[in-house]
């Protein structure tokens, strides 16, 4: 696609968000369904909500650009998503596998946390005031859950991995 | 690989994440070469010379480990690297373009931000204090180098690239 433009490298960058966080949104309940402790399983059901959330936010942002949603493929996120699926399949050892798990999560909402910091300063440099607000709420869910992970890692499961 | 312990799973990140290095390593002489921001170029070239660096000490993290440097192919740098390639390759024009590559290097930034938390608190919690110092120190050049990509795109890339 070409990109003339601020505005298409703005909704080209969109697209490769829009496609990561359908992606994530597939492959959370496999991720909570294999994690062994509660609280891990908790945290990515709960994300999994807030990626619903955040798929709805982009598919308004897309509305106030006036264009239709619309996926482009995200080699990024399958190369990372294709990461955490090896530490579901290879590693057999339960805490092991949740430490593992937990790294691969903090990888995909690095990635976020990149992207929607991006969006946003392009958004507001585009005077698109109500589409940055939107993407730094999700950009605050992103930073929350990378910061609950790693409370997560550090007072339990790390520890449990290591035993 | 099979994955037995947290030493098994720090080591395979370790690969994963000197894999990732050194293609980073070769691809920011191609960025800064394409860039038309003459600090954005500096940028580049500077944190080529750290991944020198960062690369060296994770050699030296593999000694500390008792076993030789060796990469596994990383996916994800794969993918992330690939959508800069398609920056570098489809924007034309030259702001526009210099926004685009800061967009991509800031997720190879917040990928390796990603890996080396991780490794040092797998490195802490096995003991290694040595490799764990080391690792914060590539982790510390991360920070920064996003940080002042931050700062480049915010203080001029992005106003030219909107005009």
């Amino acid at each position: 696609m070409a990109v003339k433009s601020m505005n298409d490298l703005f909704l080209n960058t969109l697209r490769d968000i829009y496609y990561a966080e359908k992606q994530i949104y597939k492959n959370l309940p496999k991720m909570a369904k294999n994690a062994a402790s509660p609280e891990l399983k908790q945290a990515f059901e709960k994300h999994h909500e807030e990626t619903d959330k955040q798929i709805d936010r982009l598919e308004a942002v897309f509305e106030q650009f006036g264009v239709s949603p619309r996926s482009i493929r995200c080699e990024a996120m399958d190369g990372i998503l294709a990461e955490g699926k090896e530490i579901m399949d290879e590693v057999e050892d339960d805490d092991l596998c949740d430490a593992g798990m937990i790294a691969s999560a903090q990888t995909v909402e690095h990635y976020e946390i990149a992207r929607y910091g991006t969006l946003i300063a392009w958004a507001e440099r585009l005077g698109k005031k109500e589409a940055s607000e939107l993407l730094r709420e999700s950009l605050e869910e992103e930073k929350n859950t990378d910061r609950l992970l790693t409370r997560l890692a550090e007072e339990e499961i790390n520890q449990k991995a290591a035993a």
